[in-house]
C-alpha cells in the first residue's frame, strides 16, 4: 500500500497528460442531440413553425406547461464566473469551461441530466447574480461551480431566494452532502454519534463552511464545531472577519463553544473528527496533531492531488478512519456521488428548490448503500461505479422534497427509482450506442 | 393547384395538431450527449479532475485555445427575450423555448452546429445586451430570435460591434439572405438586373429593413428602394421616424429617391419588385396593386401562415414570379435553407463576424444550386430536402470569409465542402442512430 511520493505524483499525472492529448482530439466532450426524430423534412413543421406556434400560446397561458412540452424540466445550466477553478485559482471563464463541459459529462452519463456550460465573464457578483436570474425561463435547475468565496455565499444565497428552480452550489453542497454521508458511516464504524462528536474543519473555504452548515442541520453541535481559517480558529473574538465575510463572521459566533484559540494543533487536540480541506500536502497536517485527536478519529484529508497527509502516516499517527479525494486510495470522498443523483431526485418531483434536509437524505442513503454492499473502514461510501447507487439517491432525495411540501408532483419511491434508473440507463446506452457506431470515435 | 382556402387551412393546421400531441410526447426536441467516450470511471480523470486541469491551464495561457480543448467552437447560442415570437408577439421568455428548441433542432440537423436554446427574462435591451455579452466565453457564436423591433436592431448592431465571436439575428440576415437568393434567379429569369431594378419592400420590419439593407449592400440602387410602414411609404419627410425608429429613420433619409409618398398602391407602381412581409392574408395585398407593377413583377408574399395574397390571384393579377413561405407552395422563401449552412461555413473558419459579404455569397450560392439543378418560375432556390446544398453553401460563406479577411484559419472550397459535408452527416446519422436502436422512440 505504501507507494513512494514519486510514484504517486507519477500516477497523478497520468490523466494530465491523457487530458492533454485527448481533449484536442475530441475537441469538446458534450454536444446538443435531437431527442425527438426527424421522419422527413415535414416534420420540421411540428417541430418549428408553423405547429410549433401551439406549444408556445400554450406556455403562453399557464407558464408550468414549459416542462412538458420543452426539455426545461430535464435542463439544467452548470454556471460558473471562472473565479476559482478547481486548485487554479482565478483563471477566468474561459478557461473554466473544460471543467463545467466535464460537469455536463457527469450530469449526463451519472444522473440522466441534460447540462449546459455557462461560463459568464462576469467576476462581479451582482452582474453574475443578473444574468443567472435572466436564465430562469431556459433552465430547471441551476448548477454553480467553482465561484471564489466569500461572494459565493451570498450569490447562492440570493439567487436560492429569488428564484423560483433549484439553485445549488456543487463546492457548497454537494461536498458537503458526501462528506455527510462518509461521516455517518464513519461515526457507525467507532460507535459515536453526530450530536456529541467534537468536530473540526481545517480550512474555511466554500466546502467546509457548508459542510459545518450542513453537520449542524443533521444533528451536529454547533458549539462542537471549529473551522480554522489562515488566521486560526473561528471564535466570537475574531473581529477581522466582520464585515470583510459575513458567512465566516457568522460561523464564528455559533460554533466553537469552547472559545478555542490558536490553529490546527490546538482545534485538532481531542476532535473526533478533523474535515481538512485546505492545500495540497502531503506535509500540511503535522502526524502529532493527529496523534492529539480523539481515541478512533476520523480524518478527511481531501487537498488535490496529494492529500494534506498521506492516508498511511495518518494512520501511524492514530487515525482510524482516513478518507481523501482520491480514487486511488480508499474512501474517496466524490461529489460525483452526489450532485447527478440530487439533480435526478429534484427534477423528476419538479422540486423548487433543494433543502437541506434533501442534501441530508441523500447522505443517508448513500450511507446505507454502502452498508448495505459491506461497510469497512476502507469503505465508507459506494465507489463512482456501483450505478446502481445513483437511482437510490435520487429516490430519497425526491421522496424527502414531497415530504418537505417542496416538490411540485409526487410520486412513490418505487416509481422514483425506476424513473431514475430508466434515465440513467439511457444515457448510458445512448453514449455506448454513440461509440459503437464511430459517430463517438475511441481514440487511436 | 387551386385549392379551396378551407382546405389550406386546414392543411396549416395539421402541423399545430401533431405539434400537440408530439410536444408533449418529446419533452423537448433536443438534449446533452457526450462528444467523448466513457471507456471505464477511470475516464472520469481526464474528462473531469484531476486531468481537466491542464487544457484550463493551457486556455488561461492562451484564450484561442478554447476552441480546441472544448466545443466552444462548434457551439452556439440561440438567444430570445421573447418579446416577438412567430406572428404570436410578445409571449415571453419561457412561452418562447419550443421555438428556441426547435431552431437548435434545425442547426444541429441540418448544419451539424450544436446550439444551446438560451431565452433571457430581459426585455430591457441593455440587461439583455449586458447578459449576451457575458456568455462569450461559452460559445462561438450568438443567433439572436424573435425579438421585437426596433431594439433588435441596436441589440444586433451593438453585440456585433462589442463581442469577438459573430452575432446573427435572424429574423434580420437569415430572412435577408434568402430573399437575396431568390431575388437573383427571379432576376435572371425575367432578365432584369439589381443595379436597374426597382423594389417595394412591404412592410418595414426586422425582415424587410434587413433585406433593403443588404439588397443595397448587393448593388440594388438605394433610391430604387421604397419601405412601405403602417403610415405610407418612408421618405426623406416622414419626421415621426425621427428618434422613435432610427434605423427607419435612416431608410428614410436614404431609399425612395423619388419621393414617392402614399401607401401600397403607389409605391407597388412600376416596381419590378415587391416583397411583402406584413400579416396573414389573403386580402393584404389587391390584385389591382400587382396589376400596377412594371412587366415581369416579381412578388415575394412572405406572411404566414397565409401569404398576403394567393400565388393564383397574384398570377391572374399580372405577376410572373410569386415566392411565400409557405412549404406547400412554389418557390418557399426559407431561413432554414440559410442559416444552418452559414453557421457551419463560418464556423468551420472559426470567422469572427458574419459580413454582408459572407451574406451575399450565401445567396448566390444558394441560387447557383438552384441554377445547376433546373431553374424555373416555380423554382427559384433548392428546398430543405436537398441536403447538397448546405455544404455547398457552407463552403461559399468559409471561401468567402478568408477573402475578406476575417477567418481565423484558411482553407480550401474542396475542404471546406468535405468537412461541412461530414459534420452535417453525422448529425443526420446521430439522429437516425437513436432512433433505431430506439432511444428516440417514434411516437405511437
Amino acid at each position: 500500500m505504501k507507494t513512494s511520493r514519486e510514484e504517486l505524483l507519477e500516477k497523478a499525472l497520468k490523466p494530465a497528460r491523457d487530458a492533454m492529448i485527448l481533449h484536442p482530439f475530441y475537441r469538446g466532450k458534450i454536444q446538443t442531440a435531437l431527442k425527438c426524430p426527424v421522419r422527413s423534412v415535414d416534420d420540421f413543421a411540428i417541430w418549428y413553425t408553423p405547429g410549433v406556434a401551439e406549444p408556445c400560446k400554450a406556455i403562453h397561458a399557464d407558464p408550468s406547461l414549459a416542462d412538458l412540452y420543452t426539455n426545461r424540466g430535464n435542463t439544467i445550466a452548470v454556471v460558473s464566473d471562472g473565479t476559482r477553478v478547481l486548485g487554479l485559482g482565478d483563471i477566468g471563464p474561459a478557461a473554466a469551461l473544460p471543467v463545467m463541459e466535464g460537469k455536463a459529462l457527469l450530469f449526463k452519463y451519472l444522473g440522466g441530466v441534460d447540462a449546459v456550460p455557462i461560463c459568464l465573464d462576469a467576476s462581479d457578483p451582482d452582474r453574475f447574480i443578473d444574468c443567472v436570474r435572466m436564465l430562469e425561463p431556459t433552465f430547471g435547475g441551476i448548477n454553480l461551480e467553482d465561484i471564489a468565496q466569500p461572494k459565493c455565499f451570498r450569490i447562492l444565497d440570493t439567487l436560492r431566494e429569488e428564484m423560483d428552480i433549484p439553485v445549488w452550489h456543487d463546492d457548497q453542497q454537494g461536498t458537503a452532502a458526501v462528506n455527510l454521508a462518509g461521516l455517518f458511516n464513519a461515526l457507525e464504524i467507532v460507535g459515536k454519534k453526530i450530536g456529541s462528536a467534537r468536530i473540526t474543519l481545517y480550512g474555511s473555504g466554500a466546502a467546509n463552511i457548508a459542510t459545518a452548515r450542513l453537520l449542524a442541520a443533521a444533528g451536529a453541535e454547533p458549539g462542537n464545531l471549529i473551522l480554522i481559517d489562515s488566521r486560526g480558529a473561528l471564535h466570537p473574538g475574531r473581529r477581522d472577519l466582520e464585515g470583510s465575510n459575513p458567512e465566516k463572521w457568522r460561523m464564528a459566533q455559533t460554533t466553537n463553544a469552547g472559545q478555542i484559540t490558536g490553529g490546527p494543533e490546538e482545534a485538532f487536540r481531542g476532535a473526533d473528527v478533523v474535515f481538512s480541506y485546505t492545500k495540497p500536502g502531503p506535509d500540511v497536517i503535522r502526524p502529532e496533531w493527529i496523534s492529539s485527536m480523539a481515541k478512533d478519529a476520523i480524518l478527511f484529508a481531501c487537498a488535490n492531488p496529494i492529500p494534506e497527509i498521506w492516508p498511511w502516516d495518518a494512520k501511524d499517527a492514530g487515525a482510524r478512519i482516513v478518507a481523501t479525494g482520491r480514487s486511488d486510495f480508499p474512501n474517496q470522498v466524490n461529489n460525483s456521488l452526489g450532485f447527478p443523483a440530487i439533480f435526478r431526485g429534484t427534477l423528476d418531483v419538479r422540486a423548487k428548490t433543494i433543502t437541506d434536509g434533501m442534501c441530508i437524505a441523500a447522505a443517508m442513503e448513500l450511507a446505507e448503500c454502502a452498508r448495505e454492499t459491506g461497510l469497512s473502514e476502507e469503505r465508507l461510501i459506494p465507489t463512482m461505479d456501483e450505478s446502481w447507487v445513483y437511482p437510490r439517491v435520487a429516490a430519497a432525495v425526491g421522496v424527502k422534497a414531497i415530504e418537505e411540501g417542496v416538490a411540485r408532483e409526487s410520486m412513490s419511491r418505487e416509481y422514483l427509482i425506476e424513473t431514475a434508473t430508466r434515465r440513467i440507463e439511457t444515457a448510458r446506452e445512448m453514449t455506448a450506442v454513440l461509440v459503437e457506431r464511430g459517430i463517438i470515435p475511441l481514440p487511436e
